[in-house]
């Protein structure tokens, strides 16, 4: 393991006075972690003032976007712990990204111990309101200088912290989603299944149509056949049918999302049965009009949980659960947000307390 | 039109010795054009000498890929004049790009007219040597420090040039080609049809592979069924079946090549048949084992066309026209070549002249 080196911030920043005024992922700490990588290895892991890149105008990560990230959180529950949730898989994900777009894996364990340095160094940033946190976003882009079409032979990897607001800053409230027919987020053989720059950057377009129709959240079908479901793009999604958990199956173009782990083995600990399959959109908005669909709800790092209280498609817009939370989004949301806070037992040794 | 302003470089970089021993792309000219997007509107078009950016680690193309490119080249032929082929239809599509991942447009004819400045004042660096060109590369990156999931609303648009030599530095030669039966490029609903950066992290794998087994390029099938022809990467494809000139349709998933274009209309004109439909691979397998493949080559701006010996697929190789530059692919890279050098006649008010 590399040796990791700090060099402290001389004027610390201003820092939040109201966290839930902020908006996500504006306001940066005094410091972050970098690593680079050049012939051949991951060298100087670095704790630096918080300070712009310096890159040259053909860096490849500008010309064919290589670049992939992580994004976890960091919590201050009453005891003033500091706690992270399963950080470790954050690390191990995005190995999995970087195999797929070649890029060199980094040792999870050394990036794992080097985040603590950086989180106990930012300690006083972390937000102690109810729902609020300390965003994590690790990232990896291509440095070298060079036009040709293929892997990069330089590397930076970085860490930024960000305090976040609670996600439902009036409570918790469902959402309205747009089913998108059109646009196709990805494909097996793509890839969906990474936390690839690029796939968010194809889905701009959607996100943005369903805004302008006022929804807020974008639900991706696949991009054979637009049929079945996949993912909104920053959740993984569940329905309760007939009482029944179902979420559909990692098919190979969807994220494997943290969250959505963590719900099935709570699920299955509780002795919920949850079913991982395909499911089609036609089935879902057919169950909602023989009145068997009981609830839907997303997972994911930003809401946990959220629950969904409409959704749009080919024109149908359908009402779940009387546009309330369901009995099992608010079940999954208080045992996972007990756990990440240290108030419920950690059974599965998922929080590392920094 | 906002006015264009010239900074120029106090010292001039030392230029290039031998061309054809330069890598593609590793060399940059001493300036560069540089124009800003913030506030709603694209502001200071500049001409400056060739430096490093200084980004915010926020900024969000490196965490949502929002990065557009295109690729064009200026010549100097032996009469001292520099040419382009086409410029302004590189920024049309420039702006086709851009709105399909939510970036404003650019106005074409001032970033024409700020191209030719900059070309004019790197015209020492144009290499004049037979096959040798000045690579433009125009890119637009989202520089906006942000991490919610949204379009950027700051852009950076700029132009660097390299010196490169010849594409075939023995000798026009047949290139060796493998078909991708795994990986997919691109989908309908995606963004194949344009030159977004994303498509490029996407593919790397396979050319990683595609080398590994002594393949110059990969061929891209359809993302749905893994049977039709869509293109290169960095070619369109054509084939000559039984006499007649066929290349895949632009299906929404295949980019819209200029060459392409080029040698369509110019087929046209002499009175050649060209056809543009869905041509599966395996009729292309089959027309070989009846001995009715008589060509194929790939079009680009790199190496204008490349006639293709070889093709692997499903375990199989076969060579086409003995491995040797068939009759059309010799006819429209001589006359591509010719209009492009100022050698023939241009019909068609393709060239531009700095």
């Amino acid at each position: 393991m590399g040796k990791l080196t700090i060099t402290r911030a001389q004027t610390p920043k201003p820092k939040f006075e109201d966290v839930s005024r902020l908006e996500f992922g504006k306001l940066y700490t005094d410091h972050m972690l970098v690593m680079d990588y050049s012939r051949g290895r991951w060298h100087d892991a670095r704790i630096v003032p918080y300070a712009d890149f310096v890159l040259d105008p053909a860096a490849l990560v500008f010309h064919y976007g290589q670049a992939i990230f992580e994004g976890l959180k960091a919590y201050k529950n009453e005891k003033d712990e500091i706690l992270m949730f399963r950080p470790r898989d954050n690390f191990l994900r995005l190995n999995r990204s970087a195999e797929r777009l070649c890029i060199p894996p980094i040792d999870p364990d050394e990036a794992l111990s080097n985040l603590i340095e950086l989180v106990r160094l930012e300690s006083g940033w972390i937000p102690t309101d109810p729902g609020t946190s300390l965003y994590v976003r690790p990232t990896i882009i291509a440095t070298e200088p060079a036009l040709g079409v293929r892997a990069s032979d330089q590397y930076r990897f970085f860490i930024i912290l960000s305090p976040v607001g609670p996600y439902y800053a009036e409570g918790m409230k469902p959402t309205r989603i747009y089913v998108e027919n059109e646009y196709v987020r990805a494909v097996p053989g793509g890839t969906g299944d990474t936390k690839a720059a690029a796939n968010y950057a194809s889905s701009l377009i959607a996100g943005k149509k369903a805004h302008e129709k006022g929804y807020s959240q974008v639900l991706w079908l696949d991009g054979l056949r637009h049929e079945n479901i996949e993912e909104v793009g920053s959740m993984n999604m569940f329905f309760v049918v007939n009482g029944e958990l179902i979420t559909p199956e990692l098919n190979g173009s969807i994220l494997p999302g943290i969250t959505r782990d963590s719900i099935l083995k709570i699920a299955h600990r509780m002795g919920i049965g949850a079913v991982e399959r395909t499911i089609g959109i036609g089935e879902i908005f057919r169950a909602h009009d023989e009145g068997r669909l009981d609830e839907a709800f997303g997972t994911g790092t930003a809401a946990v949980v959220s629950a969904v209280g409409e959704m749009a498609w080919n024109g149908r817009t359908i009402t779940i659960n009387n546009g309330e939370i369901g009995r099992y989004s608010q079940l999954f949301y208080d045992r996972l947000t007990g756990i990440q806070m240290g108030r419920e037992e950690d059974e599965f040794g998922w929080v590392v307390r920094v």
